[in-house]
């Protein structure tokens, strides 16, 4: 699995995402805030209540990768766990010059040397505060464009007072938990000096490919080691999980700390159509192609085949996500209990008239909503969503002329990425020296150009602003060719020239960037305006007259914000084949086939003889996670670090919808793992010792 | 469109093939059979009631391709006309050492330097038999295995008769027509020695590509002539259509005879919910990723984008009729009408005991049926439907093994494609001279090897025996390279050589071929007797109740025999705009932007001062087609030539689910344009006069 999905998608996740109540929990279910901990039910499966000084530990601990994971700090010297997957953009932009840090692992000989990665931020939540009462204040009787709007005046107001003047330090984002039933502000600490520690070799990281992603038996040490920095130094971290050299048992209580990033547990049944019948096709239709077009890509050369990989990560481990919905969008049981539970939701309102009064008819509003969702859903995903228009280069043209565009309006009236608290983390990502490789670019945008004018056909409006007479390949050749983006100094100028600078420029990224932008615009207003604000408000509706009717609490939706789940170690059963939890260093030199993806390298081959076989390596649990959580840290009872989710199997990708116990399970390296191949694998004994003392 | 899909595809292509009846039909829907024409509703119409002669005449002048496609005679001397996309295949296995006929066009000086297509077979109906009651007969009280082997027996019983001993003369098919309801044995005249007369360039025949097909306003020349011989010399054709200068008129009536390949419109709801659950996405998802793979190979040089063209075009022809399902699956008039219409069946049903005891529960058959045909959907669309395992070479090393084997059991007793009277067709497919291109197959066998180990995951059965502890890329290049199957010699001497040469040969197709052979007999015996066949009955005894209760007879589901539809020229409105019927040649040139797929050849720059721009081009006709029609004639009332269909519009895709005669169209190259081009772009005389005079 299963960072939040890079790039691309994002648009595209953020349209699925709708944060929701969810009625009741049972068994290990539940993605917890940590200020509102299912402490009952705890004590109850587990004979176990955690300390304030646990929860503080566990809290402060934790980290989350802006570009989508998670992360724990497992030293006081700022010694950071997280997914070798979740480093692998970082391990592509080192590599060069002789190395390929990516696939052939990364280490140094002392701390010093310790590489920086250029476009990593790591954020470490030093507070949570309600901000319900303000949020709703300011929305109360707005719809539509107005709705919109005080919204994100609102947001920008609440973000700029906490971040203050110090907006490198500090992130600030306002987040709608339970439906905007309660608004929070999540106060981060920013790290952007990151560097590289240890990560191993992508055969051990990713052992199994993309065959064996989402599989269980696993043998996958998808792990790395990064390190924050302050002033220059090792930063002095004021809480860290001290290391576990064992693992867990079997059977054993074990807790995730982490991000999952969404899911869609409580969106009416409606939207889980709309999802079916055309996201999810949608999605695996373009991804697939772009998939394809990709492994040929990289067949094509050594150079090739190094500059795509992370890409084809990212998009096969999305398209196995979407995948896995099919089957889910297509059972019956989800459909008919979701069917039910709205129908007597709907009748509970309509038996009263002040309940009418009260609620409206929150269905019918979603109904309109999705219908001009429905209307704009391809357009706005090939071109506000940038699926029509890959590519780094574009990506960054895109940036430059919507932020110049919107630092010329108050704060207030800016979309939320544009926010003055937000800037720092965008100049960070346009001063990134990451590579950016031509040959890729010009495949993924003539690709991409090409799919363009298939979705909308040659008659659309923006095919021909795009395209104009050109065939796909030549205009991604001339735009790629003539383009100075790639330099990020090219890139900063324009940023600090503002909009005179982006109005002036004559780089063709920006010319076409600057011309589609109106179109893309208006797509994304009336994707505001008359699909996410009224949905927002007929799913928050729904979810207040179920609290009115029911009084259950329970947890929000995942979004992307710090979450605890509890569960223990186990395997399940699979058609009546018993599913054991752990799986040992012996299998993994049991399924080496000596080819890709399941090779071993040397380091492996020749440690082999020194070896205790019988460590476990992976083992799965019932935690309830989902995409996001990818770098967790998984915890004991003490509140030491047992293990490090990278993954969940086959079943988990039910999670989005719901979670079944039976099946569902999370997916992690085992640290006695980590120890062990530290040692024997990798000599890495400073870090071995670093791990198990807690410092340097 | 839409010759019936190739290859790869064909396997789920018959999967998905359910005959049925269409309890009444209305406005100009209908595929009609040719000794059941609606006479009455013509009549009414269009006060149009066909003469005996005529039908006569466009039953003996029409045609079919062996390998998907509509034809007829256009001369008495054996001139056949058809779709350039129907003869891409032999433009592409002439071209060579310097030529490349399907890219630039394909003519002769005089018709003794046609060359003939390796692979091309053409039919021309000769009679249909009613044989209902001898299948009936052999059929009754039959379940599972035994229905399945009494069924083969049957059908191998009457087609031998009929073919008699000149099977190289005569094809003989039996038919299930209407579910059973009827069975009817077709015989047809083969012709193989078809030879290339004419076909214009690509960019003519495909001008738009992808983007515009299933799309108008259209532009496109999608036409080609080719010539049947008999002992070396033009054959001369008992029946032809005589070719209309002018072209149709708006609002005429105009009919089609061709060869629809299949339809849905009357299987079970469940049926559509399995297509819209796994068919659908699992192929789109697939063949998606193949597109991607092979656009990425075409840009790699000018020999490989010459090598993939056709196989490409036949994918994203797929792509699109799959992807045209995605909403007509989606929509809840066809699946809530469908749903009605089978409870009010039902309730009939069990309303009276001696019905419930003719008919019996039909749906929970079915229902059972599916259950396992979801279970071995994967593997079964992988290996036995060669998805995992693609390439013209594996192709041919299946066919040899399992003819080897199905060619040692009496006739009776073996599957359909392998009975006597079918092997002249399979001898002439092993014979073929096309070329087989090493670098395509290395990458189809290397992508598909690729796709088999994730659809199936690394621990499967057949991929543990197809893969062993080889990478794709690897093993693929192994087999390709030490394979000598690309040799027609070669396999010629393995086909003659049967049982025992096959045991013998260490060809690695053929040993690779010879290892999966088990399982994949295995899958396909579940899939006969415990999918097709149940499901079979099943749907018949529906079509059985219906025809008790309404007695209404219309049109069977579409089976690839010849069928004849009525209709007229006309547009449509699209969301409130008027589409008109016609494009005319300036529309071409206003279109035409330089660059593919919009660029126009010199011939056509040239031509243009010399064109009458008025001219029509392309036409839309309410005519009720489907894949498999491309080729067919579009016919007058006085039984004259006055189009060919070659293209639905986008509404046509849900033609295989219902017809809506308010937005469904055929397209067709309106023969005025025909007539225009071959003498003012391609000077091409002789042609223009022969289907002037009707003669050479």
């Amino acid at each position: 699995m299963a960072k939040i999905l890079g790039r691309a998608l994002v648009p595209l996740a953020i349209l699925a995402c709708a944060p929701a109540i969810v009625p009741y929990a049972h068994a290990d279910e539940g993605m917890w805030t940590m200020d509102n901990l299912p402490v009952k039910q705890m004590q109850e499966r587990y004979q176990f209540t955690p300390s304030k000084e646990w929860i503080e530990r566990v809290t402060k601990a934790s980290a989350r990768l802006a570009l989508g994971c998670s992360a724990s700090f497992v030293s006081a010297d700022g010694l950071v766990m997280t997914n070798h997957h979740c480093a692998n953009e970082c391990l592509q932009q080192l590599s060069g010059k002789g190395h390929n840090y990516f696939q052939d692992g990364y280490s140094v000989k002392n701390q010093t040397e310790e590489q920086r990665c250029p476009a990593m931020e790591l954020n470490q939540l030093d507070s949570i505060t309600d901000v319900t009462d303000r949020m709703q204040a300011a929305l109360k009787g707005k719809e539509g464009e107005a709705y919109t709007k005080a919204r994100q005046a609102e947001e920008s107001a609440i973000e700029k007072e906490c971040a203050g003047t110090d907006a490198k330090t500090w992130r600030c984002d306002v987040i709608s938990l339970y439906h905007g039933g309660r608004t929070a502000l999540y106060r981060y600490r920013r790290y952007q000096d990151v560097r590289m520690v240890m990560a191993p070799d992508q055969n051990a990281a990713f052992f199994g490919g993309d065959p064996d992603n989402f599989n269980f038996p696993r043998y996958d040490l998808d792990m790395a080691f990064l390190r924050v920095y302050e002033d220059g130094k090792p930063a002095k971290v004021s809480a860290y999980l001290p290391f576990d050299a064992e693992g867990p048992k079997a059977g054993e209580l074990v807790f995730t700390s982490g991000n999952p990033g969404s899911t869609e547990r409580e969106v009416p049944l409606a939207d889980l159509e709309f999802s079916r019948n055309m996201t999810v096709p949608f999605v695996i239709d373009l991804y697939s192609a772009l998939d394809g077009a990709l492994w040929q890509y990289s067949r094509e050369s050594v150079a090739h085949h190094q500059e795509a990989q992370e890409r084809i990560f990212g998009i096969e481990n999305s398209l196995k996500v979407y995948r896995g919905r099919v089957p889910v969008l297509a059972d019956p049981k989800l459909l008919d209990a979701k069917a039910k539970s709205e129908a007597s939701l709907r009748d509970w309102i309509n038996a009263d008239d002040s309940r009418k009064k009260i609620y409206g008819d929150p269905w019918a509003k979603n109904a309109k909503a999705l219908a001009v969702k429905q209307q704009i859903f391809k357009p706005y995903a090939m071109l506000e969503g940038s699926m029509g228009l890959q590519g780094e280069l574009f990506s960054y043209a895109k940036l430059l002329v919507r932020a110049a565009n919107e630092r010329q309006k108050p704060d207030a009236e800016r979309l939320t990425a544009y926010h003055d608290a937000r800037l720092p983390a965008l100049e960070a990502e346009l001063g990134s020296t990451a590579p950016v490789y031509p040959d890729l670019e010009k495949t993924e945008l003539a690709f991409s150009l090409t799919k363009l004018r298939q979705v909308l056909g040659a008659d659309d409006e923006i095919v021909k602003m795009v395209l104009g007479k050109a065939a796909p390949d030549d205009l991604a050749v001339s735009l790629v060719t003539g383009s100075k983006l790639a330099d990020p100094k090219v890139r900063l100028a324009l940023w600090k020239g503002g909009a005179k600078a982006i109005e002036a420029s004559q780089d063709p990224m920006i010319v076409l960037a600057r011309k589609v932008e109106p179109l893309a615009r208006a797509l994304r207003k009336r994707m505001d305006d008359e699909v996410a604000a009224p949905s927002r408000q007929a799913t928050e509706a729904m979810a207040k007259a179920r609290f009115a009717r029911d009084g259950v609490s329970s947890y929000p939706d995942a979004t992307f914000t710090q979450r605890l789940s509890f569960g223990q170690v186990k395997g399940w059963d699979e058609n009546g084949k018993q599913i054991e939890p752990f799986t040992y260093f012996s299998g993994l030199y049991d399924r080496a086939t000596g080819s890709d993806p399941f090779k071993l390298t040397k380091p492996w081959l020749d440690a082999k003889p020194h070896l205790n076989m019988k460590t476990p390596f992976d083992f799965a649990s019932t935690n309830d996670i989902i995409g996001g959580n990818s770098g967790s840290p998984v915890i004991d009872a003490k509140g030491h670090a047992v293990g490090l989710i990278f993954d969940g199997n086959i079943h988990s990708l039910g999670g989005d919808f719901y979670y079944d116990e039976s099946t569902n399970r999370a997916v992690a390296v085992d640290s006695a793992a980590i120890l062990e191949s530290l040692k024997s694998v990798y000599k890495n004994q400073a870090l071995a010792d670093e791990l198990v003392k807690g410092h340097l």
